[in-house]
């Protein structure tokens, strides 16, 4: 079975549950979040983590915050008290878009209960509770639809090599990257996974081979400088990855090391997925280039659990992502299709679809 | 000034100094090795590591075993003692081919110095230190022709990337890999490296970083997966890499990692240079397919200081070196002259050739 990362327990007087994903793979905790000052320590400590899975935890966090307001308030103060544990939670992680987005679909949503007449706090609560359920309905069904979609992409007794973790523990539901890998899996398929362990944080030999093997699937870690060789004696046959941001063209920011797989998977006739929700397009920007990159904190590549890898002295480069050019793509593979050698007119059309598979 | 890693201190009743690269680049410590016990153990631990400083200390190795034969000892039992030695220390690490290189060209020379007349221990022992210095010495030959050789591939201002650690940790020289870079510098052009950390074991963070920056070098530690990213930036003018084995038309083994950067420099227009003494070529394998590649230990990938980074049930793949195709290689540097597009009779050529840098 796929595991759950987000899951809320009971009715409007439940509960959050996480995994516990800092302890991973050694530990396996359920982490549960009684109130939102929980939940935002276990956003900014990568408690949770993955873009999806942030927002659904962040919505599930309002439906805490309505907890704690008075039975009698009335609307107005009821609101303020929304308002200032939405900007709270927003500020655990401060460039996490779904973050931000799922705590203004709460707010507004509040916002227009809290101004009908008949106004009660249950109701509230009741409303925000059911909005928090379709945010995650909706991350389940993108999640499967991807599944769906990429599923015919996996062969028979394929052999599937992705990078970082774009899977079940990053999303409310089965997971982007890896979402095509368990329906496979699911069909009956034989299926076995090559995961980058995914340096400098290493969430493929964490996260991934660890939720992997919760499903039963064979995996196998690797160092991410074992790849091409693995690809040269033909044990690859397809390579699969997640999104941070897709341009209007296709060219694809993902965790570093992407870029590199595809020039290596295209080197040896292998195709090269990438496995994203259509809110990872950015239609406002017209090509990779205008992604700007993260840099991140050299001690993340310097250091591994306070133990010192590189000299003092020695300077450290640590972007988080690179650009993958639409050039080396194979196909996106989104809730609303499959979009084989991505263009600017390819994607936009596949983009304004139905997001029902209409193929299936 | 470059480091020593292997260095004789004194006379016949000297002792072999190493540099600790076990704790490098935390703690920078000499190891004072006055028995074979302790020098045994060095080899066997990596303190000491490299094929040529390997083989450079283990013909120190029998100068100390020397030590320890009675002053009045016949030549007879003094061979005995030297072989049972000899046989002791090439069981440090069993698949070095310079260790056991080096222990039989010493004891050949004591068994040619015992079938004399007028023996005497005190010769013998002058005999062993006189061969040990001469192995010495030719390495460090061999590594500055290397990089007299190199240096002029090396652009003025310009950046190079190397993997694993080919320096002067791994010889008792300046190096195979970096001692272009060495012989550059000292000629006062401007250059900068990137180091690859070199997983499972990084080689490059630990020990690259470390002796460029005693050097004076500027060095920058990325992990293996961003080299590519940094080439799209036309961060990289060079890529030099070091060598475990080439085959007669030139395919080279070296670190797992090196065949995929070899793939990145082409698709990058960027020179793909391997460096190695003409005693790493096997001429009795025609081509790369011969080279058998060392499966080594799951748990170098999947633990680091104790610390387990992937579940326990995920199975791992850990081969030590891969092959990179003669074809992708823009010239092999050897001490012996500089073989650009290499093919077998390019290289049995140059390997024929009187080993002085005629050139210049």
């Amino acid at each position: 079975m796929v595991i759950e990362a987000v899951k809320w327990i009971g009715d409007i007087d439940g509960h959050l549950e996480l995994i516990d994903q800092r302890l991973l793979p050694n530990r396996f905790e359920i982490l549960r979040c009684n109130d939102t000052e929980t939940l935002y320590d276990a956003i900014r400590t990568l408690a949770v983590r993955g873009a999806p899975a942030i927002g659904v935890a962040a919505a599930y966090g309002l439906c805490l915050a309505a907890q704690t307001i008075d039975d009698d308030a009335d609307p107005a103060r009821a609101m303020i008290l929304i308002n200032q544990q939405a900007d709270y939670m927003s500020s655990a992680r401060p460039t996490a878009v779904n973050l931000f987005w799922a705590l203004e679909r709460i707010r507004r949503c509040a916002h227009a209960y809290a101004a009908l007449t008949g106004f009660s706090i249950r109701n509230l609560r009741e409303t925000i509770l059911t909005q928090a359920h379709s945010i995650t309905d909706e991350d389940k069904q993108m999640c499967l639809r991807i599944g769906q979609f990429g599923e015919p992409l996996i062969p028979d007794g394929g052999t599937i090599l992705t990078h970082c973790n774009a899977g079940a523990l990053a999303t409310a539901g089965q997971g982007t990257a890896l979402s095509p890998l368990y329906e496979a899996y699911r069909k009956g398929k034989r299926v076995a996974v090559y995961a980058d362990e995914t340096r400098p944080l290493l969430q493929g030999a964490r996260l991934t081979a660890w939720e992997l093997r919760q499903a039963g699937i064979d995996v196998t870690v690797i160092c991410d400088n074992m790849a091409a060789w693995l690809m040269k004696q033909r044990c690859i046959h397809a390579v699969i990855v997640g999104a941070d941001r897709i341009a209007a063209n296709g060219d694809t920011a993902n965790k570093i090391g992407t870029y590199g797989l595809s020039i290596l998977a295209a080197e040896h006739t292998i195709p090269f997925y990438v496995a994203a929700p259509s809110s990872t397009f950015d239609l406002s920007i017209p090509d990779g280039s205008h992604i700007v990159i993260e840099q991140r904190n050299a001690d993340e590549v310097a250091s591994i659990a306070g133990i010192r890898l590189a000299p003092e002295d020695a300077t450290v480069y640590n972007p988080a992502f690179d650009v993958t050019d639409a050039t080396r793509i194979s196909a996106i593979i989104t809730e609303r299709g499959v979009i084989e050698h991505p263009t600017t007119e390819a994607i936009a059309k596949t983009l304004s679809r139905n997001c029902r598979p209409s193929a299936r």
